[in-house]
């Protein structure tokens, strides 16, 4: 009966007491919304030797799925609320891969505001596999999508791109890079500063598969092309030295995946800052009315990209 | 760019053009819960050589994967309303492959009326593992729990007892017993028949792990104890003629999962019907104030029974 020691020892103090969880004993959650609001829901897989390497740590497995999926809700504009957890993991699981896992979420739901509703947990025949669902809330009618993107709007992305796809290079060649590493490792959720931005910008997504074919989304749900200067993307100075050192070309980093960065577009004459909370916001390009995606060098001339990002299948 | 064809063909219809689901093309979804309303959020994960046998049918896990969850709908009193999917697949999966699923997910959504609200699809390195999680509503505080169970309660169970642990038994050893088998592949959730007892009823969920374990969280959740009549519970012909055939004793069927049938108390004034729908309604037992579980055989002689249900560790 592990499963129901795991649950009540390591698992139900996640819930933090909150009233929908039933206190982890019912066959459902059972939440409210407010009043006003709408309940945006997301739903991210994560599976040992695809999204993670095999033995990465439990805390760290934690840590980026629940970010990955907060990250979703920040695209949506959304304050996060709680999340269900489907957990795969083989039967030789020890106690301390669990509460080393739990600790780490606990950790998690404090930063970001959220508690465990529920979920289930399987004992997997093949490595470890995580589907975390999230939920967030927003006011009736504020949530931003992917869709609202207008011929004209500037383009930006918060942060630096490329880190991610980086650290995973890194960890994957046995380069010391822990900036990047870290920043493949422990993506961070953009709530508040998409929270804060939500009232003056249009199309707003995280970029999860690489700037370029996240782009491409936009450009699509919002039926435009997008113009963007390849030295416009910022990088970070880690970034900068690494792709000098081990001769990695600057587009790489535009269709690399694991940024968890902002992309968004808002109209030209919008006032946007130049940082929030000291994460920079970053002029990229702008929206055209041509639906074709065009990317310039440094001289304006155009370049044509071999691969435009991470791809599933 | 497969993920983002099998999306646009398959899985976009399965959203009904529910403006909740943004035509699947954004970083989540939004709904919008009607005012005196609750959500009811459920989790099951089913995987390949766990759930189901390896080879099985994309339609028949298709089924089983959304009607598990939407069992744990009913076993709420909750009407379904939506579902996520999260989708592992192996990366050489066909197109037929995908096609037959979603054709079965879409039947499926067709009978219990629901709609798909987003999801995630996976290149998997192992096998096939499926994530759905369900949403459905219920009128403000009238959600069934398994903990309104009150000392006194008679008990009450839907449907036959251990078909589905007989269908796996006959499939897993080559024994010819379709109806079995049909149940095992095919469980039904009891939406309405928990939807017309909902006003009547105290504590209820669904019976996935084995009567005898079930029961057992309804006895923990509401602080009683049980004790119902071995002979009191209901089997199929089909049973009957199973067990006898294959001398499998009686209380094994008491504590083989995949039943996904209703267990409820109800208080023992309460007008129960004997069927609805044309499924059977059966007294077993009653809940009682000593906190034991006890079985009684057919000359209320007490049974000790050695193993209480499925355990997934």
């Amino acid at each position: 009966m592990r499963e129901f020691d795991w649950i009540a020892r390591y698992f139900r103090p996640l819930t933090l007491g909150y009233e929908s969880a039933l206190n982890l004993q019912d066959d459902a959650a059972l939440i409210s919304v407010p009043d006003g609001q709408q309940l945006v829901i997301t739903t991210d897989t994560l599976i040992e030797g695809v999204h993670f390497l095999v033995d990465t740590a439990p805390a760290d497995i934690a840590r980026k799925a629940l970010a990955v999926n907060l990250s979703d809700l920040a695209a949506m504009g959304a304050a996060p609320y709680a999340y269900s957890l489907a957990l795969s993991i083989p039967k030789n699981t020890t106690d301390e891969w669990i509460k080393s896992y739990s600790d780490a979420l606990h950790a998690m739901q404090n930063m970001y505001g959220c508690f465990l509703l529920g979920g289930d947990s399987i004992a997997s025949p093949a490595g470890i596999s995580i589907t975390i669902t999230a939920y967030g809330l927003v006011n009736h009618g504020a949530a931003l999508t992917r869709s609202a993107g207008v011929a004209g709007d500037a383009l930006y992305v918060t942060g630096t791109i490329g880190d991610g796809f980086l650290g995973l290079h890194a960890l994957e060649n046995h380069h010391a890079a822990p900036e990047l590493i870290a920043r493949y490792l422990y993506p961070h959720a953009r709530i508040a500063i998409a929270q804060q931005l939500a009232p003056n910008i249009h199309a707003c997504m995280d970029i999860s598969d690489g700037l370029m074919q996240d782009l491409g989304h936009i450009c699509a749900a919002s039926d435009v092309g997008a113009a963007i200067g390849l030295h416009d993307v910022p990088l970070s100075d880690a970034a900068h030295d690494y792709i000098h050192q081990h001769r990695i070309p600057l587009t790489s980093l535009c269709s690399g995946g694991d940024d968890y960065e902002l992309l968004f577009s808002a109209p030209s004459h919008a006032r946007i800052p130049n940082a929030i909370d000291g994460v920079a916001i970053t002029k990229i390009g702008e929206l055209t009315s041509d639906k074709i995606m065009r990317v310039f060098d440094e001289n304006n001339q155009l370049i044509v990209l071999d691969k435009k990002g991470y791809q599933h299948f």
